[in-house]
């Protein structure tokens, strides 16, 4: 029994730095790394790619809004179309900088305000799986198993991959249940730990109601940018092992 | 007898043009695109791509320091690494948004200030040779015949494609006269396309003096940041056709 | 009989240009100065203050969205407290470079999509009053006479000031009819000309179906951003002239 | 017998924090706030002036060059005149926020690669010292003693304030020991604060060689960009206190 782990990571900007990036690529075996518009920047993402190769974690480009102020977290009124171009620009660049670090980008993950869109509106999922099927086909996308994405992604002949949250309570329709709501998160890094290799080991989405719904768990995404998240994504993977399945990257 | 034409272009960013593509697409035969840091957006860069490749013109990446107030036109205090790094990142997304737009980067030409500090210092144009050869090694590199960049190039087994300048005067040793000095700058279209005709032809800089200095002419830089610049353009090619020399791209 | 023509210039940014400044420095009274934000940079603001100063014509602060790429022209989703310290900020900065260019900003008028967001919600015209009156109470607001701007203005102690577009249809209720409803744009200088002196005179909103609808009218709007737009500026002025009324700026 | 303790803060920009700044605001009795190019935003701005306004903290504004992603720290070459322009926009932009948070701008300290520039370069200092004339003649500039600054202040007819820093060695001729030279930093709090203790009481400064050069000193600046820099400014805070000597804003 196999599972990937992935966070978001490379998310500094020059002077500044909000995910440790170093201490992360030790645990999870996939990593979304920003490309330079809503946070990254070129000395960070070589950086990334290099360390990652040499641990043997795979990456995939985090392309977001062209929001640094806003950390790529505001939905900003851009075109289906300009959203294409967007997406385009960053895999390129990410492209470009895995080829300078000696590795390769091996999947897809849309960042901030720009990946909930995504996962509601059918029109910027089918944006996001044309403008990653123009530059490289290849690349499978990495996203909620019900969303806009996953059904837009397997329309345009992609590979979705499926993820699970660590640190969320899904709806009956296993949704996300929106932050804010009571149960939303999950606090407890144990718990968060235990409900995930229960879900990876039944293949299935557990509700809040305790219903389990089948699906593919491709990889289950554990946040990176506080050090008491780093504490987390660590117990998760320790937890995994421990029940006998294997960390290793989808792709 | 055929020789290439290029000119900067996509030199605009969102509702800011400075350079009219549309009319520079149907004169030169290669346009160096600017990719997103000093000049161009995705938006931009789709629409030439796009456009160039309908009508059979090669684009190469036009690269250069990230500082869109200053036009790309000041000498950032980058290391020679940041410098590789920027190079590889806008190639990158130079070659994502020409995939996207159904067309390729056929070579590299670097921008502004940070062109000239590779054509004067070879650390520089080294820095810039290990880029574009880790990310794409089949790039020529665009440059003077005779500066740091062209040495830089051969040494790293890539291939140096030599420009002349349409609009400049060239002192003994084949280098440009420095803006400022006496006749640096050719105004007249009729003696710019006279002058670019006669070095074609005899495969020759021409200096000051009126010697003749024996080099490849891979190309031929004419401006397109103007009315009547655009007009010049025009005319280096007509007179160059009238003399029997097709105009094609090199790459 | 007098009336204020005010335009927005200093749109350019660094190399990029788009108001011809100069020119319309000799047309208007007032001019709405870019902050630096949506567009403008210390260099154009201090050369515009210096030129208005000895032209006689007044400047307004014209703060906007922190979206260079779109111009200002995205309704980007900021809090009402947000846009608050933008307008802070950049009104501010503009006082700043006004005593640098020994001139004064003497009044504000908000930029593009947010100054459309300013009129149509409360909410936000409140924040812009209060931004203004903490910064400086003195500063009147330039916005259309039944809009929520006025409205907020008012609320707020602060003077607001009316203005009409020279372009522009009105509905049967004086607000403007939307772009993209036929006869919304009127596209002759000299029809714009003649319905612009019409309403000053009669101090009255021309409607389309020709009813007057009496009110205040403080400015007149004329756009600035095309070559066209600054010839029919140039009539409206010479229009109304001609027909007795001085232009002159109303703060 | 009194002096200020003075820091940079404000640092962050939109998600990303370098300075805890509600730590800072209880040691310092002067803040040097980042005016939003090198670093800073309006939200920042807003909430560190209010926090100042009531902790009794004076804020200076901290100009620096527009380059976030060099934090600053970068040598852009910028023409003296455009320099200015720098200055005076955020100051004014500085003004604007504290109007519109209750509090005021007391003095300015250039941040940085520009600071130490118009250390090192009279034109440089002469140009500051322009901006903040023209824009605010009550305002003192904070420097080094001895340094191009207070020589261009002086000459500007405007007040220089004296800083020497905590964890920085001293030439004899009562410069800073250029970093990476042996001795350059003190990275013992307790030795920093006893030095500073030292030369408070003294009037002067402290060279390598035991030497005190007599000067003025209004201000000790004191580092805030990471959690051993705020223990070491409490220590610094602690240590003159213990001496009998009142922190308290030189403004």
């Amino acid at each position: 029994m196999k599972v990937d782990l992935n966070s978001d990571l490379g998310e500094g900007f020059g002077a500044y730095v909000i995910t440790d990036d170093a201490a992360l690529l030790d645990i999870v075996s996939s990593a979304n790394l920003a490309c330079g518009l809503h946070a990254g920047d070129p000395e960070i993402m070589a950086r990334v790619f290099a360390l990652a190769q040499e641990k043997g974690v795979s990456i995939g480009a985090h392309p977001g809004f062209p929001d640094l102020w806003g950390f790529g977290r505001r939905r900003i009124p851009f075109s289906a179309g300009e959203i294409e171009r967007l997406i385009a620009y960053q895999v390129g660049a990410a492209q470009g900088m895995a080829a300078y670090a000696g590795h390769r980008v091996a999947y897809v993950k849309v960042h901030g305000a720009l990946g909930n869109m995504a996962e509601e509106m059918p029109e910027i999922a089918e944006a996001v799986a044309r403008a990653v099927k123009a530059v490289d086909a290849s690349l499978p996308i990495l996203a909620g198993p019900l969303g806009a994405q996953a059904a837009a992604t397997r329309a345009a002949e992609l590979a979705p991959v499926a993820e699970i949250f660590a640190d969320r309570a899904y709806t009956e329709e296993g949704l996300l249940v929106p932050r804010g709501q009571p149960g939303a998160m999950i606090a407890d890094a144990n718990e968060a730990a235990a409900r995930v290799a229960a879900m990876v080991k039944a293949g299935a989405i557990l509700t809040r109601s305790g219903r389990l719904l089948p699906t593919e768990i491709g990889s289950i995404c554990v946040h990176g940018d506080s050090a008491h998240a780093v504490e987390t994504a660590r117990r998760v993977r320790r937890r995994l092992e421990d029940e006998g399945i294997t960390i290793a990257p989808f792709a």
